[in-house]
């Protein structure tokens, strides 16, 4: 009888959330109700906010609701230094390290021909832009330490090259604080070749 | 940078849910601006909805979207036979096992003098005018297993008394696959005191 009604249909509606199964939306649905009612109408409105207005950076094609997103648009970032990332949650990460200060330009995915997912759909016709327009001058090139990801960098790397750019892959090693017992060979193997002299 | 905006102010919003901290709110956020905008908006409608009309059952204090909730109004369900749970959960967790025929009490709390949680708090006057109305035969005592739980269920099982009501608490011992190696003594001990002999 509970199942049924507005309350399951609120219970329903949360499971669309990722890692939100129907006990987790069960839990969340009692507690907004019975604790949290203001909360979960700022959650509401915004979420309508965010839905109408938050779309890509015509620049980056970063997740933002302006028309060209705030990195893009800063004057105190580096253009000429580019950091390609998968997904705008990958910049976010690099982003919160605050090490960076170049601009960023996302993939929205990674080249996977058996998925049909080839250049265009990765906007590389509108990097190629950017690199022909001559305002880039390095490409980091940040996509995942996957063979998907290492295929997009290379295909990224020799786009670089025809356009004599510098590009450059983010180094594969040890994790900090990671114990050597515990890491797998093939990050070990990568460590070994990217090893330091040290002075 | 990308830490202000709409964005940021999504991620935040999400925090509101219970077990959500700003990791998993930026998963959250990501995944439904780039996979599930649709989800999203049924999301954000059904708590809207939700929020204006979700109130208690003016009847057994369960959380529902009509002035008397389902159950309650049920031609089908024991109206004799009422189960006394501290919370809507506990409600909602009964009716999914489907065994239990009668309707319910929701105290929305339990009996806590050091906090201020008295009988009023807890709508008992209500259930004493149900109880004095004579439309209960026998009430199911369901609070938790706590000390808090154990007095609540002590004392209105004192209030049954007084209207020469059947109460009932329910059993404890060890759960349905629970191994004797892992159970704590006081379950246990709990367990053999409870013991029924078999024909």
């Amino acid at each position: 009888m509970l199942n049924q009604g507005l309350l399951g249909r609120l219970i329903q509606s949360l499971c669309c959330l990722p890692g939100v199964g129907p006990k987790s939306a069960q839990r969340m649905a009692f507690h907004i109700l019975q604790r949290d009612r203001q909360g979960a109408q700022r959650l509401a409105d915004t979420l309508i906010t965010a839905l109408a207005k938050i779309d890509h950076c015509q620049h980056c094609r970063t997740l933002t609701d302006l028309p060209i997103c705030e990195i893009c648009a800063s004057s105190t970032r580096d253009q000429s230094l580019l950091c390609v990332v998968e997904t705008p949650a990958d910049a976010w990460v690099v982003e919160q390290g605050a090490f960076f200060k170049g601009v960023y330009f996302i993939l929205h995915g990674r080249l996977s021909p058996l998925d049909g997912i080839g250049p265009d759909e990765l906007g590389l016709d509108k990097l190629e832009q950017r690199f022909a327009a001559g305002a880039v001058k390095e490409i980091i090139l940040a996509t995942n330490s996957t063979v998907e990801g290492e295929a997009t960098a290379y295909y990224l790397s020799n786009l670089a090259k025809k356009y004599q750019l510098r590009a450059s892959r983010i180094a594969q090693g040890v994790p900090i604080g990671g114990e050597l017992e515990f890491i797998d060979s093939g990050t070990l193997s990568q460590a070994f070749m990217g090893r330091k002299t040290l002075d």
